[in-house]
């Protein structure tokens, strides 16, 4: 029988890169931001005025490792440094990204229909503004 | 507000890989069937003993192809030859195939929820196989 | 003596985008829309709901095109055609498309600062809604 | 004189990934799980519904690096640590996967005929699922 999920709009995907773009303002930042779809395609993205240009392969790679494997970029840092158990996972899926700054895109039950990628400044610079955009969704 | 979209679930594609096994058997044909799901990411797969090792990256690429464009590889073919609109649209998405075998999977209701593609033998024979394949999803 | 350089901003980029997608709506069209700056660089995406995923990457490649060479990707069409001057020159760069879809961004007086790239429906279409968007810049 | 080798039949690696797949249901999991001939090319594949997108590569990436050098996944990660005499293979290849979830295929006698590899859940979870699908070679 056909499995059926939910998907990211656009609406909702442009609404979070507005929100992610509001708070690197309020923080005085320039950011890259990028959302994926539930199948992990580029959904929406914008590049603030300034922001660093290696930033925009990072962003829509959190975004995707975030969707990929269903949590934040974060909690697969101290998973994949040496002697640990994903050693090295970043050389898979064309390349992956496994620090703070990418965030799954929730439903209030948890179900994942997409996610944000941020990436323009500190790891926790990156990590607040993601949240920011994260938040909007419901 | 979040979209719902359909999905194949790993048994209708294992049932479309297994549909086009038996058909590739009928005609004596030995080939790579592919099915991907709704995003164009790998579902399920079956290369039968002998079959072109060439041909693994070709069903899958029709496969993503039918998905990625919602038509037939075949359809596709016309449109990229020397001179016509499409000119070279197969240096895109990392490699697309547009001669025939690649058939989106959709529901009655014709709603896609995935693609399979076939590769192994002439086009002629491969979208044979992949009709039968793409037949029993419903 | 140092080059002054003027690029598209964000603001700008984002007004394009949502000009494709209102010139989208208008024909009933699903697009995907990509600006690059004047480093031919991603600064705003957006993907309708329900449009092509192969059209991602495409439309992102058609604006890369534009900007790389300084004309619309229509115009590279005819010079890449079998044994035309530039016969295979999407192989360079990553991948290049040169049929219609991408345009340059320039101000009153042409000077180009970045370039649109549209991808989601025939290239008239895609021409069509691409022309919508970088209308918008002056 | 020419070498004979054996190799893993359609049969027997459809097998391979039932036996991964119901080991997986029994533990509640959701897996990706791929079977690579002894030629390192992909011979079948299934990933159940809603198992990591990113696990697609990677199942196969493990498979592919336990049979290119006909030892388990798990014996490579630690030659593969910082000072270590294998540091950054994972460069090579196109990318090698040196974490549990990797397995060898063999006969009887040793002989290896191909290998499977399985993502989707911790390695730990990965590695269990790979041995009962490679246990059902023989």
């Amino acid at each position: 029988m056909t499995s059926t999920i939910k998907d990211v709009s656009l609406d909702q995907a442009q609404g979070a890169v507005d929100a992610g773009r509001r708070r690197a303002l309020e923080l005085d930042l320039l950011m890259n931001v990028a959302v994926v779809d539930v199948g992990g395609h580029l959904k929406a993205f914008a590049r603030m005025d300034g922001a660093w240009l290696g930033s925009i392969d990072i962003s829509i790679k959190k975004a995707r490792t975030a969707r990929y494997f269903d949590m934040q970029t974060a909690e697969l840092g101290p998973t994949v440094q040496p002697g640990q158990p994903l050693y090295h996972i970043e050389f898979s899926n064309g390349g992956l990204i496994t620090f703070p700054g990418g965030i799954p895109l929730t439903l209030t039950d948890d179900t994942v229909i997409g996610a944000v990628g941020v990436s323009g400044s500190t790891v926790d610079n990156d990590q607040a503004v993601a949240e920011a955009a994260a938040e909007v969704i419901s």
